[in-house]
């Protein structure tokens, strides 16, 4: 069976800014489309801020099964019927992945009911992922963990509810920690949020990474039929003969 | 230390419905606030929907460590700014309980991300609360668990995010169970949800549930500083020297 | 990839009691093993309590990649080595499936660490198995729930660690409740632990129920190596340069 | 209500190597029990391994709420029985909290039902441990997190089953991480693992550790009545009318 996955990003950066360019030519949503179709069951479109609807009209999220959300400074600019509609899909069963910056995201402050603040410092200092559950399906292939060069440094506190699965913690260089891999379950939908990925450095061309992000769509792709939760009424059981 | 709690009520069909009002002539609120105050170190107050403001100024809410919301009917009354206003400071450490048909709260949905649908019936059916975390604060003096002659059933499944610890099982005499007692982690707050609370039953004058509702208001209250973590940039770290 | 499945028996109450013969003429690991083997990707065989070694040879240990467990009377009779063998497998990643009163089984109770208590009481009462986590994988497929006419009651407090995952949730007639589908994390191996399956009464030759069982069986297979996480020193790590 | 707490150590380091011994004249037991017993409802006595039956006698253990657990070299020699019965008193609803290397002790590794390995690396390297969950009860008044200046690297993956909570989190600058504060529940007790204490640095004279300490032993202290759960027979529990 195949799964629908749409890479959303917000494709500013990377137009506006001469260094990202260099890394991400086309943009990271291409970056990220080229590695996950190498996969013979992922069927992979893409969608970005400044297109018609930022690229999420109904057509293409009611034939989503998987969404990647990378966006950073311009959070704002995305329409909030775009945000809510995003929403209402994951709590029916859509999977989503939200990468890096995309903490700040009204998708991701809206599922997880939090502010999501953290620590941050970008030096480009070393970062080491660690595994912490090996068994879990989005840490397979990936050993005791994956180290990066240069990476923005996230911190603790994460203004997080607590995350259902913890699968990889971040360690910088400077002194700091984070819970940089993490599974929440938003009603019927699966949501992992992965640290790495700021702009700046070629975090989503390291192979480790593409496994990661590639096992999470996997993981987080749904079992069950996408429904819509939000009924104006609630569903009335009448008493069955017991 | 003394914990500040203020009780919230839609406060409307005490006084519209005849049956209502004569188990709760006051309102719920008030049945609430007199178990509540027996207890030394608890402070309370109230606040209805009718208010200015829901009775829920800056000034309340500035000075309220713990939040009981019981809302039904006209949970699209309730104001978004003052609903946003709840959220930001449950998020920042501020405990909250909410009630029964409050699952349906605009509060409820924001802090939980979802739609929190469930199956209801209102036959007035036998339900028995049971304790499955015997050890966990709010059980304490629970036993194995509390018996309601008459309740409203509500159902599984339960639209919400897998709480964060599961204190409360229901079961209903017409065949459906229900995760019935949740404490869910916003943050630096703590929410719990307790199910039994249908406006036609004295649920409120049972002294078990009164137990529950005192416990819980304990359990919820803030360990730490509340404060605001909707902060407009993030916390930038400088690099200290390590 | 093929998963290896092995599921062990006590088979005693098949070739003791008449009624219980009639139903699983061959024993319940046959019926079990009849409905996983019509998977194209699981292989299976079965072990019994009085074959040599219960069947569990470390041949057969060492080449099983899911075990499933259904333990009744005779848990005392269980060798301790070859428990300790199960365990250490699991531990290293083996997935396990621990079936109805195998809760108190030397198996469960050591992996759990707990005495797995609970309540029960046999008079043949409807049951009714809720699904609370829809988009659950072994969920898939069985919709809203599963209602067994007869079976044995188990109810809470169910002396357990807290689940991990609660999948599924048992509604009985007599007025209990229990959480009957639970997902535990072992170190590197997953455990589920499944309720329904007293052997007078035909569980396992429900569709829905053999359905859960697959799933599970899927669910739990490894995804990591499995290896001896038993290390008679701890890891010494060196610095590395970083 | 007072708190009857036990600190139970191997207390042969401290006679058998000078610089343990310089730090800790009298043993750890000794100084922990110092600063727990300021706190006006805390009541401490300690136990160590060479005293008969390891000072845990029933009478000792069955006046226990709180059990606090130092080991390291000498695991092997605590007494199987006296392992149980500790196990048993956890399970019935003592609280335990388990210090630095006692994570590879037989009351440890019984109670998560795992092996607990984890990477390790003595070079008295500089540690920092964050607070992750602010709001939990056994980080009142640490802040964001306490910083040793030498501490034992302890690293993942630690081969546990996944915290219920997990409260702080270590960095060591020499490249890992670990999960170093984390609550397990198991049956009706409360479990605290705590990582820093490492024999040959002054760890337990830190304020800030004494102050995780002290709060760890009244959140884990019972809420309900310490019970038998090693029940020889289940609880058959007849049909009420219902």
């Amino acid at each position: 069976m195949s799964i629908n996955v749409t890479v959303w990003n917000e494709f500013r950066h990377e137009i506006e800014m001469e260094n990202v360019k260099a890394i991400y030519p086309n943009g990271m949503h291409m970056t990220i489309k080229s590695f996950l179709e190498k996969e013979e069951d992922l069927i992979v479109r893409t969608a970005t801020l400044d297109e018609k609807d930022h690229g999420l009209t109904d057509d293409v999220l009611n034939n989503t099964d998987v969404l990647l959300w990378w966006g950073h400074a311009n959070h704002g600019d995305v329409r909030d019927d775009i945000v809510e509609k995003v929403c209402q899909r994951v709590r029916g069963g859509m999977g989503i992945i939200v990468l890096h910056s995309g903490h700040f995201s009204k998708v991701f402050k809206r599922l997880t009911g939090s502010n999501c603040g953290l620590k941050w410092r970008d030096i480009g200092e070393k970062c080491r992922v660690w595994t912490v559950k090996p068994n879990h399906p989005i840490a397979k292939g990936i050993g005791d963990g994956i180290e990066l060069e240069h990476e923005e440094m996230y911190g603790e506190p994460f203004g997080i509810p607590d995350p259902d699965e913890l699968v990889f913690l971040s360690w910088f260089k400077g002194g700091e920690v984070f819970r940089s891999g993490c599974v929440f379950n938003i009603e019927r939908g699966k949501m992992f949020y992965f640290q790495p990925g700021h702009e700046a450095y070629p975090i989503y061309h390291n192979e480790m990474i593409q496994k990661v992000i590639t096992n999470a769509t996997k993981y987080v792709a749904p079992t069950c039929e996408i429904i819509d939760t939000n009924v104006g009424d609630w569903i009335k059981k009448p008493l069955e003969e017991i």
